[in-house]
């Protein structure tokens, strides 16, 4: 497995994807805006990821907290906490694992500084650790859905280096392939930022699945040849009827899937619901800096003055998504009362 | 205009269009073989203007010709010719222009190599020049199409970097702006050569046209926010039923805009179409080099062992095609029977 985020007992190492596939360079970080950087410049990406990544980044953040004041504390904390949902607005996983550290806290019977720190690095490495269950069970769950043989289309990268564990979508695949079956994966490069070429590729191809890298216009041709039998992506924030918000180019994929009668699914696990909207359309989307579309590897490919818009996501609306795979079973049609049920099992 | 492809007397010169937007580069050409490496590298592209630049290149083959063998020359010339059409083989310009020269040469009423070169040079000017009435043509029969405000999406380049004039897409743009509408433009990158970002945009800023460029996996995001009222392409094969093969990633945005019931318009002059064949299943698809996709600017962006697939063309189907816009008239819903009734029209 990738070692995509490990907590070193007093700092955190993660791998530079913004340096892959060339090198595999590790990155250690003990300052908690350190961790934000690395976030926001995509050193570490992707929905749980970053969930991960921001629940010890905010243990960096308390860890050196001189005062025994509870009330300073608390605030550092929060303020910690917003610093680190700023970073990136689309994916729902930092917002929840803050959470998950502040209903921790504000429930622990404690007011001692030096436990409650404690508390925190017990949370953020259980919020690791119980990643990488979520990543087996989506895989175990969605892994029948792959039969002997197919071809699968992917965007983006929702695979080890995008989780603590096998990943979302490429954990279906991982297990497919564990089962014995023979799967062949096409990857969309997934300009601007190139994860499905860079990082999907590469931790396939470590993993000996065949990959073949496709430009990302080039996907519906690829369909209307009938290379592809399934689509699966990962999610970035899943609202209460489904509809997902995903890499910017996942929407137009599960529209080409249904025109060609392809199964469209989404893989993630529950911490990237958020059940607190009510559809895709309140979902905040990230646009970025214009220069990832203008200059890739410092390189103008448009007139300089050019007007770009760059999107980092786009929603899918629940009616293209054939079934959504989550830790806990597959969501078939998704909508609000099938993913209450599902979510709210034991 | 820009001057994309130019006859000087005695030897060609093309803009190299592998060097836009950094660099306006011109190319003097004295050697037909170089005139077949400009077409396969891309330095000249676009259906249109490969047609223009394979004719004079067929002069520049044989005017160099020693014999007074009629024989020998018919020989040389039909070398020559299929030697420009086995540099591309998806857009038909070149041999529709080949068999044009070769149609004169063989109902002109002359043997004599001398006579016979002037005849080829003054075909290849006649090409040129026409296409540029041609552009004129497309361009005022589209222009209709367009209302005042539209934001318009195109992809790859049909433009005057395509052709010998106007272009075939952007010459709907240019006469609708030309008459005083407000245009906005969303032009693909189109992967891998980025003939979007660093061409169309290119020209469409000289114009002073707003242009906003995007990847191209965004164009269905822009078209469910509302951005983008229609989209227009240009072609590099019809088939007779309509079928049109065009820049990868054409396919995907016709699917697109049927789902968004959004107008899909194709722009050709009536030298595009290939009565010959039924349909587009029988247009054969170039694929080209793996490291167009795999290292652009020659920075790896895939494992260097990745496989890759790289179609530079894929065919939409009529059916998806809300008209076409020739140099004789707008074909709505096209079929062979509207088709071959407008291309027949004097």
């Amino acid at each position: 497995m990738i070692n995509t985020i490990t907590w070193k007992k007093t700092y955190l190492q993660i791998i530079d994807q913004t340096k892959l596939p060339e090198k595999l360079k590790y990155i250690k970080i003990r300052d908690y805006r350190h961790v934000g950087e690395a976030i926001k410049t995509l050193s570490v990406r992707g929905a749980p990821a970053i969930g991960i990544a921001a629940a010890y980044g905010i243990y960096l953040g308390i860890q050196n907290f001189r005062s025994a004041n509870y009330r300073a504390f608390i605030t550092k904390l929060n303020n910690i906490c917003k610093y680190f949902i700023s970073t990136r607005p689309t994916a729902v996983n930092i917002e929840w694992a803050t959470n998950m550290i502040l209903d921790t806290v504000k429930h622990s019977n404690t007011k001692n500084i030096s436990e409650l720190k404690n508390i925190i690095l017990r949370k953020a490495i259980e919020i690791h650790t119980e990643d990488i269950e979520l990543s087996n069970s989506i895989g175990e769950y969605g892994q029948p859905l792959l039969k002997n043989g197919m071809n699968i289309l992917t965007h983006c990268n929702a695979g080890g280096l995008a989780t603590g564990g096998l990943g979302t979508a490429l954990a279906v695949i991982y297990k497919a392939v564990d089962k014995g079956k023979k799967i062949r994966i096409y990857a969309d490069e997934t300009r601007p930022l190139l994860q499905g070429s860079r990082l999907t590729a590469y931790e396939l191809m470590q993993n000996r699945i065949e990959t073949v890298v496709i430009c990302d216009n080039m996907a519906a041709s690829m369909m209307g040849s009938k290379k592809i039998d399934a689509v699966i992506v990962g999610a970035d924030r899943i609202a209460a009827n489904g509809d997902t918000a995903n890499k910017i180019g996942t929407y137009g994929l599960a529209i080409l899937a249904k025109y060609h009668k392809i199964p469209f699914y989404v893989a993630a696990p529950y911490s990237t619901f958020d059940l607190s909207i009510t559809s895709g359309k309140r979902i905040k989307i990230e646009q970025r800096d214009s220069n990832e579309i203008k200059k890739p590897f410092n390189i103008y490919i448009t007139p300089k003055n050019a007007e770009v818009e760059n999107p980092a996501f786009d929603v899918t609306p629940n009616k293209l998504i054939t079934a959504i795979i989550t830790d806990k079973g597959i969501i078939k049609n998704p909508d609000n009362q099938k993913i209450k049920r599902i979510l709210t099992k034991r």
